[in-house]
């Protein structure tokens, strides 16, 4: 049996991450009272993860009060990168995931602030990059909030489906 | 074989929709860097849709500045068009659709205005005028966030089981 | 054939509210135009409930304007009984409840208002008090939004896995 040449030269969502310079962050021990993902059939529902670097919160703030775009595209891809650290735990491999089906991204916002959409493109960016066009395309939300736990500027939860 | 009476009557989502003289949006080409939805199993997750036509945002703005509960009501009707143009285009027929499950909608408010289930309710009447009782009457949750994408006054995402 | 110890002792999830002196809302009436929960497969999903007494909203106000967060997190507390209350109508007995899957917290903030976690822990809280760590312990989001319907200062919405 000959091995399929995509599969041959495949890299593993881990190895991209590692291409892209990109390390999955330590989440610290605490969630409060809740887990960070539970999985019913093939889907698991991954809690709202803000944006933690060596167990503590980072890019605090509020966009439009302070806070550049640029800042909140580099929250979102922390937040992200917390929500592959929570899924790598739960699978053990990352190459598990099927396909990341639905990404909702809340960004703290002042009233005036309606880039959420441009914010959300850098997580939903990195997602593609990881698992590719086919697994990791998703349908995605976008919406501006009063304030997040902890002061972080942006928290995402995600639905992914994954092997039996 | 006898075709049973109410199918033989019964009429597609698309008839209804024309019946209401309600045409689905062109979308336009752009959704960021994500999909407007993804099935996993026999459900379908559609993306956060913003009211739209011919392509561009409308009804922009926020209830309870200047935005009155009628417009906003007018926003959420367009915005679940959206989402079954969405449906539409993934489905081929919006009779594949067995029911609409879980509706969440987005309503851009000040921190006065507390009528975004008013809001929602255009949204949730149009479901299930099109769809029926039976399949089209859904769990759903209303809240008012502080801004959205483009400055939509509205914004709705949605949970629908469709046939295998 | 003997009866499991564990099974024999076990209390159901309506004994152990009984134990906590807690009650199942009435919720009234009306939901507006849609149903407070809706199953497909073996997952619920369960619209976002507000806190109510007697049919009758409880609890309004903002947390960060005049509300304390004691007050929020009882407003939390009571509108997980009403998704409780919910569950229990719809399914007959909670304990046909295999697993709190998902819960989303929306907590009425102002901008300055960053405690959410502490909010929802209350509601995780209940769950896992109810339903054991096992079946009880939950992947959760919580954010501060800028208003919710009729004043409400939390609302609750949560996807659960039933039995067959």
């Amino acid at each position: 049996m000959t091995a399929r040449p995509q599969e041959a030269f495949a890299r593993t969502p881990e190895q991209l991450l590692d291409e892209l310079a990109l390390e999955l962050p330590d989440l610290g021990g605490a969630t409060g009272r809740f887990v960070r993902c539970v999985q019913t059939g093939n889907v698991v529902f991954v809690a709202g993860h803000g944006p933690v670097e060596k167990g503590r919160p980072v890019f605090l703030g509020r966009l439009g009060d302070g806070m550049t775009l640029e800042e909140g595209r580099r929250a979102a891809v922390q937040s992200v990168l917390g929500v592959l650290a929570t899924l790598k735990d739960a699978l053990g491999e990352l190459s598990r995931i099927r396909r990341i089906v639905k990404v909702l991204v809340f960004v703290s916002s002042t009233a005036d602030f309606t880039d959420q959409h441009l914010v959300a493109n850098s997580a939903s960016e990195l997602l593609e990059s990881v698992f590719g066009l086919e697994k990791g395309s998703h349908a995605r939300s976008a919406v501006g909030v009063a304030s997040l736990p902890y002061g972080f500027s942006v928290e995402i939860e995600l639905v992914a489906e994954v092997d039996s």
